[in-house]
Order: structure tokens, then C-alpha cells, then sequence
């Protein structure tokens, strides 16, 4: 690889599984004549960040640069680039590639593209391992960035994660309609993101959490209709069948017959975390009212566009709290506790700085 | 209650939880103004009967007559009835009650309300156990009475639960269409059912099971395109991805991961069979490919008619042994061990005699 054919980064890196962060400078490809390259303003600190550093799934690549709610301003296009320009605002999300000739990715659902590229720690198609946002600047073909709308916020970064990847299932499985009752269990980055684009959908939205602790922020903060203690048989009983639908963003194990009891008929219980463990599964529950448990990963590039646009226009914003760079292993050690509401976004531009 | 209030009628009972029936003189209701009593002729074996004689599921009243698969000729019908006149060919499935207010109801999905009256072993509206189709006569309300196409066969009658059981998601989840490939588990009532009805609807059909011993009459004697042993990790490699939906019919536990594997993105598994234990569910594979696990009960009355008249119009007959009441022991022995292709049908008419 000649000079000309890289771009010297620097960024922030673990190295092994304590998932300790440190400063690391390494390289990107140069600007290919359907890349964007961008300078990064703003990284959310995703929860999945802090799984792939300790490589709990065990596909991490190390080192490991995470980060994949990434929003900057363009510095570089390819020639061939036709949707951006130099000082334009974009962002990039969970991917930056495909195979682009699959069903999935002809239909816009390169989220399920089996050849997709995921945006860190992955093996790119020319045999790089992709680094992510936790850096200065980012280089990605043109498809899958999205145009940041000019009155959305940079710091709105998470959106690119939690919010499409709630936004997504509440679009594809019709329960973004006023008259749709729709459940969210966890109130984390997803979590929080679910409520607020369920109730700007005109859903009557009800929090179910285990704990009567969250009910203040789950109303007064974030809007939700209502709120529900699983563990109170009573209050249980009384939403018995109300609801058409759940997102579950609970990537701990926890029963899921109590949540398939507050369904209607037809109604479905999204999974959008991940557990690491398999959850139990009564079927009979399941029979009695033709109720689904289906998973939803992220949105598409076209839906991720949508997604934004419709934050923009009703001023959604995930509620963050942006912390420099070199806050990151605290940020870490703390969403670990999941004590922060509702998530971190590391002020890249003013933080970061090559040493 | 006085005599003119009630019709003698004469079965086969367990009176406990050893499940063995014997014979069984009873009562059912005089004919109301709504009902249609008929003569039955033909019942079928389901093995939910088996589940219940033997309380398996906990729900069990007894003495329990048991039989859901019900055909026979109409020989009186009450004022209001509409739709029967005596000497009308007719069935009964799984319900004989709900009620008619509920949403569930009102989109002709009986098979959902909370209210239902299964066919046997249920509290009726009146305060009595129903009783089902082990029995020389039955009384029914008419809306919970079907017409038996003049074509079909009386013995035909597992279309009542088998049929309609597999039909209706068939129908809900459209896989009834050429281009969809559909995988069905377990060679079964319900399942060799599935393997027809797919067929018909001009779907591709593939058998998964665990052996080889059922490919024969799998593609043979029921006309499946393809066959797959679960168990050979090279086939079902080969078939990953391929599949829109998989009707499972088995009842015992059994791995959910290896089925996944074979769907397309948005493909289902749909379960039709009810094991008593919980399966077990990991996430990561739903989430890759917005994989559904749904449940699915009977049907409802409107889309049962359809279903006996499609089966009529394209020829579509369970495979049956035709067998005489007091075979009925030995029968479930044989029921218990799958030793039937793929169901008994005890033929009451000729047989059933009071004694």
C-alpha cells in the first residue's frame, strides 16, 4: 500500500478483553471515488460497544477503534459521489457495507444483508478491519451515509443506533398509528428512544419495568402514557391483552409469559436486544391469541435516512450526555451500571486530539 | 330439569386420569331455537383427545367424551336456524362457543376469544361439560356448525382440527402462494395435513425431520418436493436461507436454532403443536433476519367453511384408518407410539351402539 492509498487517523482503541480504551493511531483508506470522508463531531457510546470490547460475543477483532453512531462534517468526496459535497452534514450508523445484489439489499434491507459490513471490528471486502467513530475521521462509501437534517442537533448522534433500531420495528410492524398500544421493556438507549418514537407515531406508549424507581423519568420525561410494575400481579392482570405490541430492549434474561399475557390477539413481543443466553419459550401462550416473539436488528439505509428526517421534523432527540474522549473507560464503567440517561456521546471535534 | 329439556345420547368416556374409555350414557341439551342436532357418523382421533383424557394438560373434567372432529347428518333444527335443514351434511371442530361481542369475534377469529367453549371437557355457557364427538348424537349452536361439501368424504372429518389447524396460518402468514417455499416438521395428523394444503396452494414443500425412515412416503404417498434430515448438518446447510415459513407440529422439545437457520429474512416459524415444556429461544438468531416464533390455534368458523370447501374443490383428504368404536383403546395405544397414517377416524354410525 502506497502513502497516497491511506489517510492517517487516530482515535481510541482497545487492545484485548479487559476492553480497556487507550489512544491509538492507525489508518484509513483514501477517499475511493464513492466514499465520503468526513470529520467526526459526535460518537454515541453504545451498549453493543461494550460488549464487543470485551469481545462477549466472541467476534471482536482486535484491536478494536468502536463507535457506530457517528455524525461529522464532510471534508472529501469521490468523483464518482453524487448525494454529497464537501461541508456537508452526514452520518453513518451500524454499517458501511453490503453486497448490494442480495434480496435484503434490494429491497433496502441491507440490515439483513448476510454479506453486510458492520462498522467496526469486521472484515471489510478488501480485507481492512473496519474502525469506527471513537476517531477523528471517517471514511465510508457514499451508500451508507445519510444526510443530517440542518436543524437536528450533531449530538443526536444515538439515533443512528438506538433510534433506528426501534424506529424500524415500530414502522414494519404497523404500531406507529394512534390507537396502537405499545409496551417498551427497559428504559435504556433503546429503551428511551422506543417511548419517544411511539408516542410521536400517536401510540398510547406504557413503560414496563421491574422497579416503580423509573416511573417519574418514564412519564414526565419521556411522555409515556403509562407506567407498569412486572412484578405486580394485580397491575399485570388489570393490561392483561391491551397491547399490540412490546419492544424488549432487556438483554438480561427475563420471563417473557408475563409480557406475552399483556398482548392481543395478533400481538407480538420485538426483540431488539440480545441476550447472550436463551430464553424460555412456553408455546402454549404463544397458541392462545396467535402472538409472535420476532427479533429486529437496526433499519436499512433508506429507513435510516427516513428515520432521521422524522426526528428532525419532530424534534426527537435522544437525551444524552456528552462527555470528552478521554472520559470514555469512566462513560464504560458507568453504562455498565447503566447509570446514565439515557446515553453517552463523546464530543469528538473539541476532545480528541492526536498525542 | 325436566325431561322434554333434555335428548338421551350415548358415547365413549374416561372417567379418569388412566384415560381408558368405555361406554357412557349421557345427556345433551334439547334442540334450542339456534341449534342444530344432528346424527354423527364419523369422528376423528386427535391426539389432543389423548392429552386430555389423561389430564396431561391440567384442564381435564371428568367424565370427558372426547372428539373435535365431528360429521354427520342434520335431524332437527331449532326456529331460528337459518342456515340447516334436517338431513344436511354438516361438522363440528374444536369450538362450540364464544362470545360473539369480542374483537376477536367480530373479525370471525372465535379460535381467539378469551371466551371460547372447546367442544369437550369445557364449561358451557349453561353451566354444563361439554361433551364432544365420541357420541352417537350432537346438539351445537348453528353458527358453530359447518356445511359438509356434498364432494367430500364424511370420513374426511380431521379437516375439523388437522385441516384447519394447519390451513389458517398457511392463509394468515400467505405462504398459500406458488414462488413460497414452506418447511413442515413432524409427519403427522397436522403435519402430512400441511404437506396437502401447501401443495395445493401451489407452494414448494420440503419435510424436515430427524430421520430418513419418512422420506418415501414424505415425497411419495404426500407429494412433498424435497426432504431433510435435521440431523445432517451438510443438507440443512445447503437449504439455510430458503425457506418463508416452517409449520412445526411436534409436540415434543426440540431445537429451535437449526429451523431458524433454514428461513429466509421475515420468515416464521410457526408453531402449531403444543409442547408442555418451555423451548428454548436465542435471541441472535431472530434478530439476524427478522425471524419470527408464532403461535397458532384452530381457525375461526367463516375460514373453516373455506377451508372445507377448498379441500372439497381440490380433492385434499386426510389419510385415515377407519376403525370401530370399541377399537378406540387400542387405537390411542397406537396413537401414542404414532403408529397411524396419520389418523384414526372412528366411524360411529356403523358402530357406536348403545348397550
Amino acid at each position: 500500500m502506497t502513502k497516497s492509498n491511506v489517510v492517517k487517523a487516530f482515535g481510541y482503541a482497545a487492545r484485548d478483553t479487559s476492553g480497556t480504551l487507550s489512544p491509538f493511531t492507525f489508518s484509513r483508506r483514501a477517499t475511493g471515488e464513492n466514499d465520503v470522508q468526513f470529520k467526526v463531531m459526535y460518537c454515541g457510546v453504545c451498549h453493543s460497544d461494550l460488549h464487543m470490547l470485551k469481545n462477549e460475543w466472541g467476534v471482536s477483532k482486535y484491536p478494536i477503534v468502536p463507535g457506530h453512531e457517528i455524525v461529522g462534517v464532510v471534508t472529501e468526496v469521490g468523483s464518482n459521489v453524487q448525494k454529497f459535497k464537501v461541508g456537508d452534514r452526514v452520518g453513518v450508523g451500524c454499517l458501511v457495507g453490503s453486497c448490494r445484489k442480495c434480496d435484503e439489499c434490494a429491497t433496502d434491507l441491507e440490515n439483513y444483508c448476510p454479506k453486510q459490513i458492520l462498522t467496526y471490528s469486521a472484515t471489510d471486502f478488501d480485507g481492512t478491519i473496519t474502525y469506527g467513530g471513537y476517531s477523528d475521521i471517517m471514511v465510508a462509501n457514499e451508500h451508507f451515509v445519510v444526510r443530517w437534517p440542518e436543524n437536528l442537533p450533531m449530538e443526536a448522534a444515538p439515533l443512528l443506533c438506538a433510534g433506528i433500531t426501534t424506529y424500524s420495528p415500530l414502522k414494519h410492524f404497523e404500531l406507529d398509528k394512534p390507537g396502537k398500544h405499545v409496551g417498551v421493556v427497559g428504559l435504556g438507549g433503546l429503551g428511551h428512544m422506543a417511548v419517544k418514537f411511539a408516542k410521536a407515531f400517536g401510540a398510547k406508549v406504557t413503560v414496563i419495568s421491574t422497579t416503580i424507581s423509573k416511573k417519574q423519568e418514564a412519564i414526565e420525561l419521556l411522555g409515556a402514557d403509562e407506567f407498569l410494575i412486572s412484578k405486580d400481579p394485580d397491575q399485570m392482570q388489570a393490561a392483561a391483552g391491551t397491547m399490540d405490541g412490546i419492544i424488549d430492549t432487556v438483554s438480561a434474561a427475563h420471563p417473557l409469559v408475563p409480557l406475552l399475557m399483556l398482548l392481543k390477539t395478533n400481538g407480538k413481543i420485538i426483540m431488539v436486544g440480545a441476550p447472550e443466553k436463551p430464553l424460555e419459550l412456553p408455546v402454549f401462550p404463544l397458541l392462545l391469541g396467535r402472538k409472535a416473539i420476532v427479533g429486529s436488528a437496526i433499519g436499512g439505509l433508506k429507513e435510516t435516512q427516513e428515520m432521521v428526517d422524522f426526528a428532525a421534523k419532530n424534534n426527537i432527540m435522544p437525551d444524552i450526555e456528552v462527555v470528552p474522549v478521554n472520559y470514555i473507560n469512566t462513560a464504560m464503567d458507568r453504562l455498565l451500571k447503566s447509570d446514565v440517561k439515557y446515553r453517552f456521546v463523546l464530543d469528538i471535534a473539541n476532545t480528541m486530539k492526536a498525542e
